[in-house]
């Protein structure tokens, strides 16, 4: 980038130029340079518009269009130079379509202002990232739905407070993910939705005396409708914080799987290993398969609650309608939905290519007492009353665990000294397996061969 | 509250109570004092779908509901002692329910557990909060209407970064809010659309082999499905994080009024003025009225999104299923939709009351050369390239400023030295109204009393 | 409370009280609540200077105290009505004062104002609860050094990525929490350091026509100096922040600790187990012992980290001085102090009463290879350059995870192919013991003895 | 950068290489870039303690810092081509190190590892960028003495609420700055003071069998000792939550005062005005000045809270020692301390080049009854309660609004009706100027010359 230009922006009013840290200072070039296809695009449907309506003529109007697109190649190709001094993508675009085709360029921004013109750039690049990311959820689906399938009959210890509690699938587990980004997809498309209105036309927030048709520029750029009060389509940034806190919901399902995937990839669990694709090694300790790509992925939901945070603080209070503050959304917006996109693509990958030891969790599924509770479901199905069964089962657990045995191997007699339903074929039956097919109602471990056909029809993989 | 009844939960297994402090410190009694009418909502469910399915015989599901009758009115008119022993609402109620119905209380936890219990007492009472914080929106955007419908011609200068940019009109401004509301509303119906799943029966993290029917507890809790892993519906709480991003990205909206209520009632302003039921004296200013509604309206988005960071640190890195971690989320989402129902019901009052200075405005609506942009406009119209336009504009701005005169007031000798289309008729025509009425696009100040119209049909108002 | 009495602060000007709902919306007794005894602290420093000063004559100054005495009396007896009519913790006491002692209570606010109070009676709190974390993180400290102390000669593997890296002991763990902790001290000691200056003579912004002695005042209260410019005085609530700040920091380190603690006491893991007092039981799996509080000290951080987010927003961009927004800084700096302090209680406890499985430790502190760094340490010192050696010692690793052998037990003639230093002494050396034991660099796990005598003279346990 | 380099770390483990797209999602080297003279000037230091210690010969030791020096020239004078594939800063360096230096760069790794190395160069970075920071405050503070001394005399409303409510100078409202400013610089110091121990020597996490000596490398590198405990040495990452803590209450003090830039140069107040050089203009609006230097250093509080909410999140429940989680914290903090120390010179800029309407805010300080207090003062002077006095002006003012006139124009026989007291010299002189020439309270508006001249000594300007 140079600073050399001068702003013509300015030109009639201001004796000094900015301050140069200032400029550096106030320019939103980073974040700008990766809007420039939408304000080409953006500025291509108004350019028609305004061709269409009369208010200057076609042939102007297309020798805007061409001029845009000839812009536009060049910055594809890597041949423009951005200048800090033109302050932002509109003014850099804007100044190249003049050497490109002269004076008729300055008729391009006629009912138009900077103000429409960028909320409808961010517009439409976070319409864009959030389709982007909601493909990306469902690749992170189907990575998912690939190690249900690998692992339907593998066992797994169901867990709360990471205590062994009852005996689950690794496919029922997967599963579970699924249904969670599932979620997680329906609050990035809602964002979609509603964001998706033109504010074009609104002009610096009070509309234009000419005679624009904002449906044609609204539907040309794939918009539902024009947004329906000028004042509002300049100062609205809330589509932003809705995009973000989307993501950072998402963000926390992530960090959930790989904080798993860090506690069940350690040695004392050993149930699942990243591939080495998604591992790093140490400078210093050669054996270790580190699994950083999880370690990165549980901690980038702080980088989307973190920008969550940033733009409740730079729209806090805002009067309407434009403020300088809200350039500052811009990149905190668009770093929040890269850094989503890109994590869904790792974790993708790294569920994908997950191993996982089936004896370590099958060891595991039937540790721990796991199959007290479907003790106690077997006495109240018998009619005692849950809590009179629960009593029963907690007095035999401290038996089992002063004798060192498991449920099945508790001594029949002193069992059936707390109660007399604790017979030898009740207890016989309590191993993992017969837990897990025993779980007969909807949404339980049982079923998850049925489940995951059906997000097997809806994935398509 | 008292602390002396034992916790019959773990009753055979620990022989010391937990200690004292921690009792203190791990109870969560006080969030789910406001739970109890879902529990019992949720139990009465429950009970009847095990009388429905032959789990237990009807003639006890019966005694079950009479009993969780009798404790509802008991809490309902204050005749309950809530034990902190007893750790929560669950607990509670089905301490006394024993005590009522006896033994049989002991049949109504059959095929269910805390962990479905309160995830589903949880999600009914969100939904519930997110319907009447709807409501409310509802309400406030009303009162908008109605400030719109009484300021349909008042003249208002619209700002950019807080300086006189543009005439609108004050009915433009409120609409403006409406728009905004509007959205606000949509996300917190779509955080109701999202949550809306029954947990119940996924019982402590596998679901139950009893034969349950979670269809029908679904349906008669309102709940459009039960939701479809077991893992899933024990351990979500992204339902708290979207409902609480949704109150938050309202507040945020009510910050920007509530700041420009400030700022355009100080007295340099003197656009509006609080009602005295919304204002508050000084203990040492007798002379003061105070928008302290306003101010606090301003503030309470940082409880809002403070609750956001709580709850996204609270669920970052939890392994599947349940763990005690999620406790801490029901006094941060409750605290914050009760927040937000709280201050939308002020904003309403505020805004209704709200009283304008319509000199004040139409006096600021064409200072500061703020119909420049229309002179512009209307060079344009005549094919004078917009950029070229602005730069006349732009100098006859720095002439008029030097000599200390209005557009209309400018020499039109020096004038038409920059640019012979500034004629007489051209710069008499520049008022506030004028520029106002001339504002022609869609969304623009001249079609308010459309617009109004439209969200009238809308509210109902 | 009750809400009958009539707000005697606006009576000259207000023709209409302010709505109901407001009121309940406004008020801010319920953190009020806890300031009484900092609010009559301050009344009684007051009354003294103005009558050390002759504004009031010392026999009024000697009522004022006296009657002040007497309200302190009836709150801390439970003999007092707080009305939240009167607002503020400020009115209702004035109002009782006024009840016993008469109209000489009216001169009680001569030369303050509620801005410099309620500025005064917050330092005074936050610096008394400042003073009572420190104090508990002591305990805590303390705690860690009793396991220290117990755990000396305690093997436990070192982790990287929870992956098991090095030997270290459980005494060098131990210590290493003490000293984050004593960071975290002197972080909550800077705040009150940072806090500890008086506002009170500020007034409501702009100081007194009194000839009032703020050093009077300032010195009673045990602040260091008063504040030296009014409006700073009774606009800055920076010190909320930076205690916030300081607990949010402290509430990280508890979330790590606790997070071991969850991690380290699952059944794969078998380290540590928390007493019965600070775990909990389960409702249908009657064998569970649940680290609860863990879990609860871990969420902690949540709610922390939320009030810097909310006072962050209630802050930013509050032009000076007073504004209605800081009354809502109050409960939110109240409540992350008392969380704070309850959770390092509920911390020490833990901590003091863990057991932990020194086999269980040893067996994995040898495990995965974890003297692998010692090895090539072992070659480096012996002149090969340590990423040759590292080379090295990575070709063994693989041969022996190849073998399914430790590295003492790896076939030495396929090792010396490797490289001929890698003989049978080096390798039958490496033993967590040894590894532990050479580790002689400053802060090392082979000085932990030390390091607990050194902190065992500065807690003096 | 380029990605074609072999990591040579993981040389001898690992078969396949990371996948591509986790390698760029895995690297940090856009936050490492600005590490290079930090991690240089810690590898000579390491290097020569090395050397001294006898680990490695004196020549290897120099040989190793004169390769540094080079890698250092180089990357000075953008000859370093940097490469993703090598991961981080550190392994870029080593390996072109050893490109100059041959087989001995091999030697400079010994003792140390890359966690302890890393925990160096970012404290030496942060250590760093806190003194740019504070000795920038300073700046702003002498550009807010330069204000406060050009505007001793210039009178100017003191506000709550945005009301006017008491006169004062413009220079108290400077002075109130500068003290905020002292204690913002305060806590970046103590965030300086307690990051400042040294890592280095940790190694991994267990310390190293080599003789090292930490005290050598930490005087070498400025800290004031080594840490005590190497497990500790290499998790904590306090010290960024601590720094980027001070940095967000920094901000917001500059959020306050930025919002008063915009307000104040608003045209209904008209106090202040930005000069040209931090005002931008409009591409639609020629006439405007828009302080948009201000609206952005406004906005910035936002970056920086984010950070702090990312890094309690990245560091929440991270369990001993290094987790590459961490390294999310190096960006995150780099952005937020380099954005405040811009933010701070461009704040320097705006308030040292502000210029002030003297006759608008002498206007106001004495408009809106804003000397009715100072009337109850001098009403209490003479021995009437407080608050009775508070009554009395309450119903004057009332008097006043209903007669439209000021407090000094009260209708004489009127005005004694409410109280005899009420005398025609006591209503005289009410004046502005009177008002605070008799603030004579300490830290009140009448002894701003003072307050200037002790901060003139101390800021040395």
């Amino acid at each position: 980038m140079t600073s050399d230009k001068k702003n013509p922006l300015w030109g009639g009013r201001f004796a000094a130029g900015p301050a140069e840290a200032f400029q550096r200072f106030g320019h939103s070039l980073d974040a700008d340079l990766k809007l420039w296809r939408e304000d080409i695009e953006g500025s291509k449907a108004h350019a028609r518009m305004l061709g269409a309506t009369g208010i200057i003529t076609e042939e102007d109007a297309k020798t805007l269009v061409r001029g845009l697109d000839q812009v536009s190649g060049e910055i594809e190709e890597g041949n423009f130079e951005w200048s800090v001094a033109l302050e932002d993508v509109h003014m850099n675009i804007e100044a190249r379509l003049r050497e490109i085709v002269g004076e008729v360029a300055g008729k391009l921004h006629t009912g138009r202002s900077r103000n429409d013109q960028v909320a409808t750039d961010l517009r439409l690049w976070t319409r864009a990232a959030l389709d982007r990311c909601a493909a990306a959820v469902r690749e992170v689906q189907k990575a998912f739905l690939h190690q249900a399938e690998q692992g339907h009959d593998a066992l797994m210890p169901g867990f709360t407070h990471l205590q062994i509690a009852q005996p689950v699938t690794y496919a029922h587990h997967c599963l579970a993910y699924i249904e969670m980004l599932e979620r997680d997809r329906l609050r990035l498309l809602s964002a979609r939705e509603h964001l998706n209105e033109s504010p074009l036309g609104a002009a610096a927030l009070g509309g234009t005396p000419h005679p624009i048709d904002r449906e044609m520029t609204a539907k040309a750029l794939g918009f539902a409708r024009p947004m329906a009060n000028s004042l509002d389509a300049a100062s609205a940034r809330d589509f932003c914080l809705e995009a973000v806190s989307a993501a950072t919901i998402c963000g926390v399902t992530l960090s959930r799987y790989a904080e798993e995937v860090v506690t069940f990839s350690s040695a004392p669990f050993g149930y699942w290993k990243c591939s080495e694709s998604f591992s790093t090694g140490s400078s210093i300790m050669p054996q270790k398969r580190n699994p950083d790509a999880a370690e990165l992925i549980r901690a980038k939901v702080g980088r989307l609650a973190g920008a969550f945070t940033a733009l409740t603080l730079q729209t806090k209070g805002l009067a309407l309608a434009y403020a300088k503050d809200m350039q500052e959304t811009k990149p905190v917006t668009m770093d929040a939905l890269e850094t989503l996109e890109a994590t869904l693509v790792i974790t993708a990958g790294m569920v994908r290519e997950m191993t996982i030891n089936r004896d370590r969790m099958a060891e595991d599924a039937g540790a721990g007492y796991a199959t007290a509770t479907d003790l106690a479901d077997s006495l109240a199905k018998d009619g005692m009353p849950f809590r009179e069964a629960h009593e029963v089962v907690g007095r035999l657990v401290a038996l089992c665990e002063e004798k060192g045995c498991t449920l099945s191997e508790a001594p029949l007699d002193e069992a059936r000294k707390i109660s007399p339903l604790l017979t030898e074929e009740r207890l016989a039956a309590l191993t993992p397996e017969a837990s897990v097919r025993g779980k007969k109602s909807a949404g339980g471990p049982a079923f998850t061969r049925e489940a995951a056909s059906r997000w097997s029809r809806v994935l398509g993989s």
